[in-house]
C-alpha cells in the first residue's frame, strides 16, 4: 500500500519518520479522518477547513494543505480503494532536536497521508445500536482542536473495549460531553441535543451535517448539554463521526436507552446520511 | 552520536520510527530526562521508578526499563559525555495499525534513548532569577503521568519563550500549578509551599529532592498551593527540574517578587542541591 510522507510516494512499510519528530516526542501536530464512499472522498472540504484552522491553533504553517486533496485521490487511485474507505491526514511541526518552544527558525512541517479500505461496521450496530460507557473526562481544555494528543483519548476507548462496549462518552461537570473517537447526540422532550460548540469539544464534521439534515427535516434542535440527571429520561441517544456514521446507542453504563435499539429520530438521520451519501457516489459516477 | 532504539545502537541521523508508532499517531508513551554530572546519571533510580510507574497507568509493559540503566551507560561513554548532560529515554505502545484501543494482540513497546551534552543555564539565571509567565491550565487531569502528550507544555512554553520569560507557569482554580516543564515552589510567610503531589502536577524528581533538602535543613515546608491572590506576599519563588535545577524566579507576568532576585531560603536549597551534585561527581571519580 502506497503513502504519502513529505512529498514522497512511498511503501507504507518504509514509511519512517525521524525520532526528533515533533509529533514523537511533543504530539506537537494535528490530524484529520476523511470518509470514502464508492471511492470518493465525502465533505472532504470541511475536513480540510478544520486542519487549517487546528494548523492555525497551533502556529504551523497550513501552505501544505492545498495540496492534501490531490494527494489523498491519488493514493485512492493507486491504492484500488474503490469502495468504502478512509484518508488519515497528519500534519506535525517537523523535525528538530528536543526543546518544548517551537524550532527556531522554523523547520517544514511533516505531512503524512494514508487512504485505505474501511470495513464498515456490521449493519446490526446501526439497526440495534451499541453500548457505551460513561467515564470522567481528563482531557485538556482545547478538545476543539484536533490534535494528536490522544492518550486520554485512548485510555478512554480502551475502557469502553474491555466492557464490550462500542464507545466512551466522557462526562464533566454533570453532563455528557462527546466521545472518544465521536460527537454525542440525544433526544431529550422531542428536541435533538448535543454539546454546544466550544474548547470542550471536537466541532465534528459529521455533527455539523446531523445538525444540517434535522434543519432539513425540520427536527427541533439546540446545542445544549444533556445532564446525566436525566440520562433516564432520553429518549434516543446516538454517536456521530466520520467511521461511526449516526450510530444509535441502545445501552449506557448498562441502562437502557429509549426503546433500547434505534429511535425514530435517530433513523430519519441514517436515512438522511444514507441520501447525502448516495448522491457522493452518483457525482463518482457521473464524474 | 549514537542513540539506542529497539535494542540496536544506531546513529542519531539513523534512528526513525514507523508511521505507525502510537508515540506518533495518539502520543501514547511516556518519557524521562534524567541529568548527567561529571559524566554520572543523576537520581537514575526514582527516574526509572516513575517510567514504571507510567507505563503501569498505561497498561505498557515495563520489562524493557530493566536494560535502560545500562542503556544509558553505554550512550553516555560511546558518546563522550565527560561533564553536564542529560539522557532523554521514552517509551511507547509500539507499532500497530491506528486504531484507538490497545493493539490485540500485545506489540512490543518501542524504546528510545539519547545521551547528549547539556549546556547549563548561565550562572546569571541561578544568581538573579529569570522571568515567568502565568497561563491558564489548559492541561488534562492525569499530569501525574509523564506522558509525551505535552501539547500543552509546547503551547505555553512557547509564549513564555514569546514573552521573553523562561517558563510557564499554570493557574487553575485560583492557584498555582506548576510549570510547562518544571515544578514551582514559594515561600509565603517564610513556610516553603509547593503544589501538592497528586493528579495535576507531575511528581517532579528533583521537587522530592528539594523536599527532602528543606527537612535537612530545617526549613519548615508545606505541600499546600499558592493562591493567586496572594502572589504579591510572595517571599520567593523558584523552579526545580532535572535541567532547571533549582531556578529563582525574578518576575511573574512583570511584577517583582520578593527582593527580585535569589531569595535566602532558595539559595540555602541552590548550595544543598550542587553539594548533592558534587557528592555525584565524587562518586564517579572515585567508581
Amino acid at each position: 500500500m502506497q503513502v504519502y510522507l513529505n512529498g514522497r510516494y512511498l511503501d507504507h512499510t518504509q514509511a519512517t519518520i525521524p525520532v526528533d519528530d515533533r509529533g514523537f516526542l511533543f504530539a506537537d501536530g494535528v490530524y484529520e479522518v476523511v470518509r470514502i464512499y464508492g471511492g470518493r472522498p465525502f465533505l472532504m472540504e470541511p475536513h480540510l477547513r478544520r486542519l487549517r484552522a487546528g494548523l492555525a491553533a497551533l502556529h504551523i504553517t497550513d501552505t501544505l494543505v492545498d495540496g492534501l486533496a490531490g494527494v489523498a485521490e491519488r493514493l485512492i487511485r493507486d491504492n484500488g480503494v474503490a469502495e468504502d474507505g478512509t484518508v488519515y491526514m497528519q500534519v506535525t511541526r517537523g523535525v528538530a532536536p528536543r526543546r518544548h518552544a517551537f524550532p527556531d527558525p522554523v523547520v517544514e512541517p511533516t505531512a503524512y497521508v494514508l487512504a485505505r479500505p474501511f470495513q464498515q461496521y456490521p449493519d446490526e450496530y446501526f439497526e440495534n445500536g451499541v453500548a457505551a460507557i460513561a467515564v470522567p473526562d481528563t482531557r485538556w481544555t482545547r478538545c476543539d482542536i484536533k490534535s494528536i494528543a490522544l492518550l486520554p483519548n485512548v485510555l478512554a476507548n480502551q475502557q469502553a473495549h474491555q466492557a464490550g462496549a462500542f464507545e466512551a462518552l466522557f462526562i464533566k461537570d454533570g453532563v455528557l460531553i462527546e466521545g472518544s473517537h465521536s460527537n454525542l447526540f440525544g433526544v431529550l422532550d422531542g428536541t435533538l441535543m448535543t454539546y454546544p460548540s466550544c474548547n470542550y469539544i471536537l466541532s465534528g464534521i459529521t455533527r455539523a451535517l446531523v445538525l444540517e439534515m434535522a434543519r432539513e427535516l425540520d427536527i427541533p434542535s439546540a446545542q445544549a448539554p444533556i445532564p446525566w440527571d436525566r440520562i433516564d429520561d432520553v429518549e434516543e441517544l446516538f454517536l456521530s463521526g466520520t467511521t461511526t456514521e449516526v450510530m444509535p446507542l441502545s445501552h449506557l453504563d448498562g441502562r437502557v436507552i429509549g426503546n433500547a435499539g434505534r429511535g425514530p429520530i435517530t433513523a430519519r438521520l441514517q436515512q438522511a446520511y444514507r441520501d447525502r451519501v448516495d448522491a457522493t457516489k452518483l457525482s463518482g459516477a457521473r464524474g
